[in-house]
């Protein structure tokens, strides 16, 4: 078994490993970075398998910095020429009359109208002229009654929300990250745990000792042992397995979400309805959330099609770390749970049958607002709790100002934010109430 | 397989299960109350494996009104003539000088004051006369400075605090639940998962979907499904094997907890030790903290010895749910971690071994601060992240308050604080610092 030596170890090439050691090897340009994924390539496992769908509309000041930032980022770097199929098609959520007065949504409403995300409101009568497909009310209709539909009184529409395609996002962060590195990225190699040794080390059986200081010193994997004086965790879902054993609380769970692709090509009124106007510049529905059962869809142009998702909530068990069976989609779920909501509020879906389909895992926190923070030498970006792409540019900012020891970290656009803001010890956040 | 009805069902007889069934069976004298437990009786798992020492000398005003009402309680029911072997032996802290000047520190203090916490400042002198078996300074010691240990310069001494046995409070709450109750209690009984159904039920293959309304209807047990409109769920640290599979993250891990007991019969040293004066009514050395690597020990003044026992941080794994193997107590441990410092403070104890060990499980929160809370038909009482026995009364009066709806409960002595204080949703505390 070899055993090699870097500076830092970044563990998890998700959207949120690689755009770590992205600007840590940039502010750092000397150190040696490790990167290292157990799948064969960069962003394989939930990153791509996520609904790639970005929004700057969260009811936590957090989270609203947090994305904003970054999708104001992932515009600019598709300004510079680096596609990232980055579409502002927007995002709408639909509400009954019962959910807009709720005051967790007047409370949202309030907050980003006070952090300047920009928002609009559109009635029920607005509605139902700009989305001729939408069926807002459902009076004496009972297989909506059983089904608990409410009907839709309002549109809560951001502009600045779109979709991309994450796989590009990834790639644009590994390519500018391989250019400044020296250290060849190792894939293929699956972290079995994190290394924590006493200091000094006394060569006694049982160390560490509870009297020792102690702190992480590097990894061991199935291709051998690798030290560093850091290492970053990146690993999301499946953060407990590392972080447990050692004695770091992670403090996140994993959870199935599955995505389902629905074409409109030979469904003239689906095709339609797909190419709403009104919302955007590329002329289609935004990314949709429907008022009941968490259910959404979102556009995907390139393939003329929706995927449709849902945040479901009581009944989707939760998990320790992400497992194999959390991978597999259920086309069950689809036909029982989604489909009948779906074709109740959008008759165009009716008869539609997914195409394609697959299923990854959220990494939740208690807050649902991201963790990173650094502990017994070790670098903890994870608990984006669904919207790691959206957060990743800020929250790997945030991390590299955690390595290089800044009090504070510069996100895109210069604003400046506290770098333990998002630690356990210092945490400083409102706890997120829109969590899809 | 047997199907049974009631109106609630208690999972779990540790002391939080049986104190919640008997203020609810109390507050509604009519209900069907049924306690369940997997063990052959009441208080015998982690409620009898912990330190069973109580104090109000928390840093969050949360824990402050929750154990202070609780140990007040304690004492109430003593003086009524149930003897809890409840001694207010107090609660030491040594600390060193960085330590007590710590911020922490400074906050915890300032905020007993505001409480009306009481406590006392012992400088070095004073402990050195009124403790003289214990070495306050290392210097020149090679061992101590190996082993990082820190001089001592303050004493935190809380006079309210103390120990009582745990199996004896169990049981006053257990034989008054009985009194009160219609429903013989069922031990020897393993709850296998919750029941969550849809409401109302389709019978339909795959129920329930994600549009259907559900909750908590029973529990399934080894010796059959029981039924109730609501359930308590007091498992400590199993809790997550029966939340998050119906998709309620109940946020909680376990830890190992280990304690050691030592004699002093044969050592005239420690006795003396274990005799010292000035502190509290009984003439014995306080539950006392170490400075160095989360080391305590308690006085056990029935037995005349010490409980030994360790907080220790990084390098103890969390896990998912306790494991068999944290009921297990490892000589290594005690010889390895606890006994060298152990010694090195307090010289008596050298040679001394073990006469008997024993282990269980702590359930921890994310900020340290307990849950009660009611989702989907589901109280939840739980992560008292290792003080549970000294919050039990307050939890149990919250739980029951919430059971019968009320928006206030009230604490022994009149105190009314909010019943969903402890929810996740509307939950509003400070994080605890003073962890042991």
């Amino acid at each position: 078994m070899s055993e090699e030596t870097f500076d830092v170890i970044v563990v998890g090439a998700g959207v949120l490993g690689v755009a770590t050691a992205f600007y840590m090897q940039k502010n750092n340009p000397d150190k040696k970075i490790l990167l290292v994924d157990r799948t064969l390539a960069a962003g394989q496992a939930n990153t791509a398998m996520s609904a790639a769908a970005v929004r700057n509309m969260f009811a936590s000041s957090t989270n609203q910095i947090l994305t904003d930032t970054s999708i104001k980022y992932f515009e600019h770097v598709q300004d510079e020429g680096h596609d990232l199929l980055f579409e502002k098609t927007g995002y709408l959520w639909l509400l009954s009359k019962k959910q807009f007065e709720h005051e967790s949504v007047q409370v949202w409403m309030q907050r980003m109208e006070k952090s300047g995300i920009s928002y609009k409101i559109y009635n029920k009568k607005e509605l139902k002229e700009m989305i001729p497909g939408l069926d807002v009310d459902f009076v004496d209709d009972e297989a909506a009654e059983l089904m608990n539909l409410h009907e839709i009184s309002y549109g809560l529409f951001g502009k600045d929300c779109g979709v991309l395609d994450p796989t590009r996002l990834v790639e644009y962060y590994f390519d500018a990250f391989k250019e400044l590195t020296h250290v060849k990225p190792k894939f293929g190699v699956n972290v079995e745990k994190l290394l924590l040794e006493a200091d000094p080390l006394l060569d006694l059986p049982g160390e560490p000792f509870v009297w020792q200081k102690k702190h992480i010193t590097g990894v061991v994997t199935d291709k051998g042992t690798f030290r560093a004086e850091t290492v970053v965790l990146a690993t999301g879902a499946w953060s407990n397995e590392l972080l447990d054993p050692v004695g770091i609380d992670s403090m996140t769970k994993a959870k199935k979400r599955q995505m389902f692709v629905l074409h409109a090509e030979e469904n003239s009124k689906l095709a339609e309805f797909l190419e709403t106007k009104g919302f955007n510049e590329m002329g289609c529905i935004p990314f949709t959330i429907l008022p009941s059962a968490g259910i959404y869809f979102r556009p995907q142009l390139q393939e003329r099609g929706f995927w449709i998702g849902c945040g479901d909530k009581i009944g989707r068990k939760y998990e320790y770390i992400q497992t194999d069976e959390m991978m597999v989609p259920e086309s069950a779920y689809y036909e029982n749970s989604l489909y009948p909501v779906l074709s109740k509020y959008v008759p165009a879906f009716e008869g539609s049958r997914p195409v394609n389909s697959w299923a990854g895992g959220y990494c939740y926190s208690p807050d649902k607002i991201p963790f990173v923070y650094e502990q017994y030498g070790v670098i903890v970006v994870n608990g984006a709790s669904g919207s790691g792409i959206m957060k990743a540019d800020a929250m790997a900012r945030i991390a590299d100002a955690l390595y290089r020891e800044e009090a504070e970290a510069e996100l895109f656009g210069g604003k400046k934010v506290p770098s333990k803001m998002l630690s356990i010890k210092e945490r400083d956040v409102e706890v997120e109430s829109v969590v899809i």
